[in-house]
């Protein structure tokens, strides 16, 4: 039996704080598969690595434990939180970082993590990567029922997660939800709500981008575009280059996409 | 049996030396568990290093082997090292990087790497992490006895560890002996040192921060504080924000701590 | 048997693009072994991801399987490839990543990656790392032939090698071919090219940097240097400093060296 748990934190690279993670578990199940997904969440960036998670366990087994921790609450009375679901186990503060799983998976255990012989003695006020998540992390991989950790949980932080509208003239009002490392700008525009087939204009800090492409390469270096990337969102990009950087917008600038009825007459060319 | 080998670093994380030394260890020992715990120390950077090591080896099981390479004296005359402690091997340059396992371990065996057998050849002159650090972990992860790699060595380099000191009138002197990701201030003021349960003052350039609180949540946004950190040494942070940046110092800024009667009447709000 | 799968990309580290792959392979060989050499090239930077692996895959057993996504040209007509040599499984896009690899390795076998049953459904035609070259890998590893995959491919992708020369006078003319973490620069005058044992002065960029020496640390601190780095090829750095800020220049710039009779009298110092 191969036991993998992934870890996605703000801890970034320059210290030690990801691989006492790696101790931690490997102490305690050895045979775990230790799996960095990323350390380099912006500090205390719960949104980003709640987006983040969203697009990664969806491509791992569901008997994985995922350990998030971007805990800028750690050492209050912020619960801790263990929670199963068919599409993975999923370890983590109670503070919406889980946002995207609660809103997609059919959560069938919930417990808020209280049993502290489950723990490294004593408990940090600073943390609880090390001395609470890591350990739950490897206990639940050695098959430690989730009941045995706590006591049930309700009603869990979430923010609400912006879901793009369809209004009555047959534009798409939608957001920027996530700015990635290529400066692409990702939007809550699913694939399933733009017309199949059909181009379209996406308006943006005054702009009108084009698309949506089926790739970055068929279009020129350093021209806005539109297509739908790879966790099915329409995204805001420059071929080479920095969406970011080209339109100095953040998270949460709107987006308005609008259908045009001939491509080749009717896009306006940023 | 599981074999632990880690690795820690300045080679950054934009080159392949750090999987070089993947390739190497795992060509020797294709069971080894092979754990990265940063490789974005500062080039150079011994004490940080250093510092990071200390943080980490705890929580690693005793039969495991740490590698680390921040190495600027790579391929001169220093020596490299085997050292064996009841919490851990260290295999590293003799360069000080180990003066935190030297001051807090008692070392059982450590030998100068001096057989050629267990390294790449040819040796290069710029990167024993790959011709002599890697092969020398993997051989010792294959259960290979320290006397055979080299001869018994004494006196390694080693800096002197600033201890905090605790004067007369109950204050006790430090420094800040880290810096981390977040920005926070890591002293060597240890939480013994703290008289227990009592608010106290902590004087850093110019600056009066009270504490310790017991974690980042309780003060609010922007705010100086003062707490005991993860590794057990007070730190100073600033809720969602950085406490280097808010005070621009470095590493060996003192810090004065004192204790204060009365927090709710004494304590200088910062 | 162990499998080992390495991965090389632009992914950077704030994102979950590479903890994807972990994902997608372990899915489909949980034994597998998965080592990430970097994430961090520049984005699209195809001659440093080139680089980078032919600095990295001779350590490595021959049958580990290297995937390398440095990828502009996903979801375009470009092809994916999977390349047996006798020092390595290359999976890569059809787009001069692995020219190194042609110039130096004998391809017993090459494959243009057509059978989508060996791919995730649906095919992205932004994330090929996700949904082609993750689940090529995994198969491969598990012992799916070349020849499953695809068809035989011919006339691969691959830039010019820049060549160091050798000129009548005896200098050597060569060129800056990477630029590392440390702000070494690398050139393609390898060791061969350099006379033995005799002093010499490299000229680049108006200066005069003698060499070669054996280790960074035989100089003094903040003086450029020129040394044969670790994978064979002459570089010019600065002890504890970066070249690359010393010199202001890029990759592609000229280098000439310059045999001197007698190092003691004819070296020019910088």
């Amino acid at each position: 039996m191969v036991s993998v748990i992934t870890l996605l934190s703000d801890f970034g690279t320059a210290d030690g704080y990801a691989g006492i993670m790696h101790g931690v578990i490997l102490r305690i199940n050895p045979q775990a598969i230790v799996v960095d997904i990323c350390h380099d969440i912006a500090p205390q960036d719960v949104r980003a690595a709640a987006f983040v998670l969203s697009t990664v366990y969806p491509y791992f087994a569901a008997d994985t434990v995922h350990v998030i921790v971007v805990d800028p609450g750690v050492g209050s009375e912020r619960r801790a939180l263990a929670v199963r679901s068919p599409r993975g186990v999923f370890v983590a503060p109670d503070n919406g970082v889980l946002s995207y799983v609660f809103a997609r998976e059919s959560v069938s255990e919930m417990v808020h993590l209280t049993d502290s012989r489950y723990w490294l003695s004593p408990l940090s006020g600073t943390f609880h990567g090390r001395d609470l998540f890591a350990p739950i992390a490897a206990h639940l991989s050695l098959g430690v029922p989730l009941s045995d950790l706590g006591s049930t949980a309700q009603d869990p932080v979430h923010f609400v997660i912006a879901e793009a509208q369809m209004r009555e003239d047959g534009s798409t009002c939608g957001e920027v939800v996530h700015i990635d490392r290529f400066g692409n700008l990702v939007t809550n525009v699913r694939r399933e709500l733009l017309p199949v087939g059909q181009a379209l204009e996406v308006h943006i800090a005054g702009r009108d981008v084009k698309g949506p492409i089926k790739a970055y390469a068929l279009t020129a270096d350093g021209e806005l575009l539109a297509l739908v990337g790879s966790s099915g969102y329409l995204e805001i990009a420059v071929r080479n280059g920095s969406a970011v950087a080209a339109l100095k917008i953040g998270r949460g600038t709107k987006v308005v996409v609008t259908p045009t009825v001939d491509s080749t007459q009717k896009v306006v060319r940023t």
